[in-house]
């Protein structure tokens, strides 16, 4: 038996109860958690002291009678939530539970298909939320047209067409929920790039069934009105969509954007392995003017950065909630 | 003999050379203006005083010697100088020029070609400073790719490609010069549509034999890593570009726009009358999703719209070098 570890593991488990008990109650002092939650004094005060020291709790004034003795009241730093990361793919659910590190502390995948998809969907929330307290917000994204939250169109999942998948999640289980497609979530990581001035930045993912785009403009994930901006399955194409002509037709897809846009950087995305990008890039390179070629990059691994988009949509959406709540 | 409308014409001529003094001088006392232009005290006077009431002009401290008389300074109010509009088409050169109150108080047109368009341009410039001292700005609409005032790329005007022009009229002349694509110009006018908010608006200008979009992101026309943003000639087609299947072929363009951009609304201009817009929206009806489909909207004169945007890009000249001169 490893005591060391098991230590910490019972340390880790008795720290997060006592956080998710003051994220419950919105605000607690120390004899009040330690009362109600079983932990004995000095645990919960260690607890507390070592999430005041990585910022996670902070103090927030004290209560108590005038000449009783009064107690020190805690609260969670709204920054410092763990988020639930989905990403609903043609068929398989992936998710992680990131903490507010963006330390990736739980994760997991399972098939799925479009019969049950949504109560697999709420499965993995449910657990998720009774197993980690600290959860506030799922972010998810699908392979499908999302428009404020509401799956427009999946070819991958009819059954969810139309619903407005954000509210029935806040609903059901109280929780912020932020849905959106998989290329706009992703294109979230390419704002870094941004300068933020009249740029235009463009993701390109290509694989043997799937290809889609992300579009950023001016540092912002381009929506369009109906959420279907980047979805480039209806841009007329003159080369015929067969295996042999796959990379001729993706690059035609991807010449109308670059000719359209003008982008300043296009990141590229091999969804399947050996799909050719030297080959997409170089049929774009013979049909447009040099003015016209953006920088090329490529993107190493479109599942990862789909991830990392979902965690900086949660990080938006606290920071904008935030700003929200200091305006009132 | 009409003796009204010839007074009149007298006195407006003797205002503008009052302000244009003032202009030229940066600033200037009446006996000052009086003495140099030869008008006699009472006309200077009444000139400064109906460009006060209209807020031309504007006091500007008084100087003097400390016991001799003093003398009230005037200087122009930035926001009222003249504006220079030009369209520099395929092959006809059209200029207006604006008073501070977007009049037209001076218009005209020549034919133009690729040898002649440089001498041309000079030469309107060049006439319209001398005879209106109140012409501060120029901005030039281009049939061709623009970038930070170079002509990128023209085929009207290959002697054009890579020039300075912004430059060029500015070391010649002194005056600021705007330039951009015609598209861009016209496309500041749809900016009144824009909620600036996630917003997608697209002009689309076709005709028997040009055909071009402009597309305007959050309120900013979008202009494109090299200027080239809504240079639609790139766009791979499926349909072949004769006469016969104009109106597909165009109708292929603006699909492959809405499909990628998704937005909120299409303003159509026909360059040539009786394009059929009717049949290119029901071709693109046709072929996409009811969701995806933008409010289409008629643009009712896509020359008139040129200049008036190329209004609309001074009056945000003039916005931005205000801005710029308060914050030093």
């Amino acid at each position: 038996m490893n005591k060391t570890v098991d230590s910490s593991i019972v340390k880790l488990t008795n720290y997060r109860s006592v956080w998710g008990y003051i994220h419950k109650n919105k605000q607690a002092t120390i004899p009040q958690i330690s009362k109600d939650i079983g932990l004995s004094l000095p645990t919960v005060t260690r607890a507390v002291d070592y999430g005041v020291a990585e910022g996670i709790i902070e103090p927030d004034g004290v209560i108590g009678a005038e000449r009783g003795r009064k107690a020190q009241v805690y609260k969670l730093h709204a920054d410092y939530m763990h988020f639930l990361l989905i990403y609903l793919d043609a068929d398989v659910l992936s998710y992680r539970i990131h903490d507010f590190r963006s330390r990736t502390i739980g994760s997991g995948n399972m098939p799925v298909n479009d019969k049950n998809v949504l109560s697999a969907l709420e499965k993995i929330i449910e657990c998720s939320a009774a197993s980690d307290p600290l959860l506030s917000i799922v972010s998810i994204a699908v392979s499908g047209v999302v428009c404020d939250g509401v799956v427009k169109d999946s070819a991958a999942f009819p059954s969810l067409g139309g619903m407005d998948l954000s509210k029935h999640i806040n609903r059901k289980f109280g929780m912020t929920a932020l849905v959106d497609n998989d290329l706009h979530a992703a294109s979230n990581v390419a704002r870094i790039f941004s300068d933020y001035k009249n740029d235009v930045n463009v993701l390109f993912a290509f694989g043997k069934r799937k290809s889609g785009a992300g579009i950023i403009v001016n540092g912002d994930v381009l929506c369009g009105a109906a959420g279907a901006a980047g979805e480039i399955g209806n841009i007329p194409v003159y080369t015929p969509d067969i295996e042999s002509e796959r990379v001729a037709f993706c690059s035609e897809r991807l010449q109308a954007i670059i000719a359209l846009l003008n982008p300043k950087r296009v990141i590229i995305y091999e969804l399947d392995e050996g799909m050719g990008t030297d080959k997409l890039i170089s049929l774009i390179k013979e049909k447009l003017k040099a003015y016209l070629l953006p920088e090329f990059k490529l993107g190493r691994d479109f599942f990862e950065d789909c991830f990392k988009g979902l965690s900086i949509m949660c990080e938006l959406e606290i920071k904008r909630s935030l700003r929200e709540r200091l305006d009132f």
